[in-house]
């Protein structure tokens, strides 16, 4: 057989070669730094028969994080072996532990255990040592095939295993991967020493999980570790974590009371509490200006239609998994709605339209329910309801690249408000060799070119994702980074060219004859629940004057300046400015820490020399600390304050 | 017998005697012209024997007003009788004609009727016609009692008398009011004389009405006819009958697009248009304002809840009529929101409250569904889904009247600002014989004193109404009258006991002691589809500038004032107002005529003398007609719009 390398050089090699007889074709040297390797672009290890004619390049020490997911991998091993030996030196059988699945994952690797006695959390400190044993057996990892009679027999004592091998096709080999005496069912690729693992690992948690994911099974116990090639990656991850938890909407939404979530109200349903409400309040209105400069229609449809509607518009059909049951009135079937684009496209349909019409932008913030299971839950940003900043565009297709950039414009201007500049933008197309579209081809290549020309033209980082196009029309995704490097997916803005098929709607053109108009869904929050819960860890509860829940703090330094305090606090939430007084029997430090928890940008410090002068001293919580300033007259203060509430600065 | 007249002397009288009987004693002249009385206050006729010893006082043609129920009844029998003679004098044997009720109603009367060929409206004159003949002939009208045989027996042809007559208890003597040859089963009361009876009288329209109301009987033909005691104030009636149909909110609804009910979509539940949009949003803008003025605090809760916290509130078992059928989910199941309360109480027992916290005030413009009868719905003012302007305010039990001031005096001032200025109030309080009543006697005397000592310092008009109060607590009702002299009972402020029983809420005393909160429910405008419904009556649709949908209509006079037009427009839109050019082919006038059918308040017109100098022409819509002032400067004029948009002036 031969392969070939980076440089395109053909190399011989035997009948059922692997990567490590390349490596040693190409020099000893090589064969001994090797880790891993790619055939195909796809990774795989020494140990594998490389495919015949497969273009091959060797992973070396030089850059292991090239092999990220088989180190992982084989570190899942490593654990699961490391797991068999602390129950082994606790005195149990070498049988008493079985296993399901053990992958790497983004960050790390998970095995999941049917053990003797469970694992606790202050355990992992001793696998995680027996794990560096292992590595320090420098054990061999080898790779061979066996038949399935001989696979059930090896795993007899482990129901997992027989189940998985029972459902592996006859005749097919079965590979087992083998370190020392731990033998585990297993396709790779591994590393091809355990003391050639990164030392960079740390187990981090256990959980339940259900095996192979069904509530009908039973419960295995999920150990989870993360590993990275250098130690400095796993630090700075696990700082990035740190942060991440300390920044988690949950724990930050219970803390500030912004919302909660009430089992006796239901599951996946927020209560929105007043400081939440604040919040979101003022991104609807922000929104909301923002549209009505840009030539939206507000409208307001009910929460619920006919299942007719659903039916009409396909979304009964094609997504019962996350409908929710239907609800009977006389003689006729409801539904929580699910999307509110039936309900405007009925709108655009209640009269007539003429080319002069349109576009017709019709905007609601539309709460929908949709059923998601139990687990999947989480805080505000996997919910049953939600309102979406929804918004439907009936267009000519002369007119989509216009009404698309005006789309992206709103859409960089929401996010760059709120501080999220690394965005970058997905455009799904056709698969060129798919036919599962709906609209005519011409309408479709005027709309992709008119779309990758606008996005062109708003300057900012984008791939074309061929294929990721809707049956019913191209797409374009947002994903923006946050202050900690995590990647959050937000909207989407999707043309499509199914409803207005589907529910016969028209305008009539400057020709008189009827045309289809060509719809644009958007929303750029997505939903305001998990806008709100991605916007809570992206400040991490640190607001922004305009959109902090509790503005300004008034400290009376001493209870005989609560009546000026007072004053002051009447006076600026007259204003529209969210104020309130600390009149409680506090010191003034406890005071200032008791702001400083609540996350109020502005404190305003009153004692004798501040209501002599009708002035106040300022304390602000900035990115790097707090700024002060003394002796600021109030009216001024007022008008600074207002200002920037106003401009959202 | 003897009976007291109204000046407290005593009458006495053979027994069994009648009103009549009285009047003839008391002089015949009075006899001549007695019509009805009244006996203890309630309307009797003149031969119903009277109650021993009752208080009488006759009615006669100088105050026939008095007895509008009497007249508008025996009319109802004029009617019935004219409507057999109709059917006769066509050939129709006497018993083809058969009859279900026929009350007097608020205006007028109606009569059921199943006929052996349905009336027309064309056929209402004639039959009026007839009932002016029955008058001319002056009938006598008699009462005569007879046993149940005998009144089966005499209506043997008519199955709805012979069902009605048979579930009458057996032994009580049964009623028969006859005038000419027409026999009716009645209990009267009725004028002495077909002569006697008013001459304004019209029969307005005819509908269909199942037997005794229920869908499984069959439908009756139902005639109704308007009837005063002069002429005068049936024609004002009729003309506010006619001013009433040109402002109905379905027919302005249509015509300004201001909402749509869509059977797909579904019964009574009306899709808000852009422009009902717009004046719904600038109704809530202008309540969240004030209410957080009056330090209200938003929440949003959502359109579903569990099953038990509707159990767990009683409305799941005390409303079941107007519950929608539960949804499940998994293992749970739940239902659309009848009530924001549940929510709100949930929102409260959320976190630890202390009496210095008292009052919360948690409002929420909520959506909530109530099953309505679809044969009940009626656009904006029946429907089966609407927003509730709610808020829910705990306090403590000395904090309530107060608290209902504030209620009080928000309440007056958001129907003052409407222009609703003919407003009263009905204080509900307990059945001082009721025993049905939650919570203690002593927060019941206190809170029914506070609430009537609130209502007193408000200044409008109001009654007290014993026994109508909820079994949970004293309620307050709003009725306003608006312009055309219709009554509309817009909301209710109720003080609750129960709620936070049944959710065992509570706040830390002074006293360190757990105590009971009471809540006030309270929604201004009771509904925004209902309100908004009402408005659109009460304006006739003309609404002022800072409601109108459409502001400001931009008219250039030739398509060379289009570009200052669209500049004019652009900086009116950029400063919030909402502002639109007719660039149409048409004329001027056209144009004109056409922004006055759009009802838009401020009309701009441009030429060339006003392009020259920055100016428009203003022509804007008043009560009386329409004012013009030519040559404004623009920036004067925006400057005034705004400050009168701003201000709701």
């Amino acid at each position: 057989m031969h392969v070939f390398l980076p440089d395109g050089k053909q190399l011989d090699l035997p009948e059922h070669a692997t990567a490590l007889d390349a490596a040693k074709a190409i020099g000893p040297r090589l064969a001994q730094d090797a880790l891993a390797a790619t055939a195909n672009g796809v990774l795989t290890d020494l140990v594998t028969p490389l495919p015949e004619g497969a273009e091959i390049s060797l992973i070396t020490k030089k850059n292991p994080g090239q092999a990220q997911s088989v180190f992982r991998h084989s570190l899942a091993h490593a654990m699961s072996q490391a797991v068999g030996e602390y129950y082994e030196r606790k005195g149990h059988p070498k049988e008493a532990v079985k296993r399901g699945v053990g992958p790497s994952i983004e960050n790390g690797f998970y095995q999941d255990f049917d053990l003797p006695e469970p694992l606790k959390e202050e355990d992992l400190p001793e696998i995680e040592a027996i794990m560096r044993e292992i590595i320090g057996r420098n054990l061999e990892i080898t790779r061979a095939d066996v038949g399935k009679a001989a696979a059930l027999e090896q795993f007899s004592y482990d129901p997992y295993k027989v189940e998985l091998i029972s459902e592996l096709p006859e005749g097919e080999p079965i590979t087992f991967y083998t370190q020392g005496d731990y033998v585990d069912l297993c396709r790779g690729p591994h590393f091809p020493n355990t003391g050639k693992l990164p030392a960079a690992f740390k187990l981090t948690s256990t959980s339940g999980a259900y095996w192979r994911g069904s509530e009908k099974n039973p419960i295995l116990q999920r150990v989870y570790g993360v590993a990275f090639a250098t130690q400095k990656e796993l630090d700075e991850y696990l700082e990035r974590l740190e942060e991440a938890k300390k920044r988690d909407h949950r724990k930050l939404g219970r803390e500030l009371e912004l919302f909660t979530i009430d089992p006796l109200v239901g599951k996946g349903l927020p209560l929105w509490l007043p400081n939440g409400t604040v919040l979101r309040e003022e991104l609807t209105r922000f929104l909301r200006e923002q549209q009505f400069q840009r030539g939206y229609q507000g409208v307001i449809t009910p929460n619920i239609g006919n299942l007719e509607l659903y039916k009409t518009s396909g979304h009964y059909q094609n997504y019962s998994d996350s409908n929710f049951s239907p609800i009977t009135v006389d003689d006729e079937q409801y539904m929580l709605k699910p999307m509110n684009c039936p309900h405007h496209v009925r709108i655009y349909a209640a009269k007539p339209r003429s080319y002069r019409d349109l576009p017709v932008r019709l905007a609601e913030f539309g709460t929908v329910y949709r059923y998601e299971q139990s687990g999947e839950l989480n805080g505000l940003t996997r919910v049953r309801g939600f309102t979406q900043d929804d918004a439907h565009i009936f267009c000519r297709p002369d007119q989509l690249k216009k009404e698309f950039l005006d789309v992206l414009d709103l859409t960089v201007l929401v996010l760059r408000t709120f501080g999220m500049n690394d965005v970058r933008f997905r455009v799904g197309t056709r698969d060129p060799e798919g036919d599962k579209y709906v609209g005519s081809d011409e309408n479709w290549n005027a709309a992709e070119d008119q779309i990758i020309q606008a996005v062109g033209e708003v300057g900012l980082p984008y791939s074309i994702e061929p294929g990721d196009a809707a049956f019913y029309g191209p797409k374009l995704d947002f994903v923006v980074r946050d202050v900690i490097g995590r990647e959050w997916q937000l909207g989407t803005i999707q043309v499509d060219y199914n409803l207005p098929e589907r529910f016969d709607i028209n305008y009539t053109g400057e020709d008189g004859q009827e045309h289809r108009p060509v719809m644009i869904h958007r929303a750029p929050f997505g939903s305001l629940e998990r806008f709100v819960g991605i916007l809570i860890e992206h400040y991490g509860g640190d607001f922004p004057l305009w959109l902090a829940p509790r503005q300004i703090a008034i400290i009376p330094i001493a209870d005989r300046h609560n009546t000026y305090a007072e004053e002051l606090r009447a006076e600026l939430h007259a204003a529209g400015l969210r104020a309130e007084v600390d009149d409680s029997s506090n010191r003034m430090n406890a005071k200032v820490r008791q702001a400083e928890l609540s996350k109020i940008p502005v404190m305003l410090i009153v004692g004798d020399k501040e209501q002599e002068e009708r002035a106040v001293s300022v304390r602000e919580r900035t990115p790097e600390g707090h700024k002060e300033r003394k002796g600021v007259g109030f009216g001024d203060l007022k008008a600074e304050l207002l200002e920037r509430y106003q401009t959202r600065a």
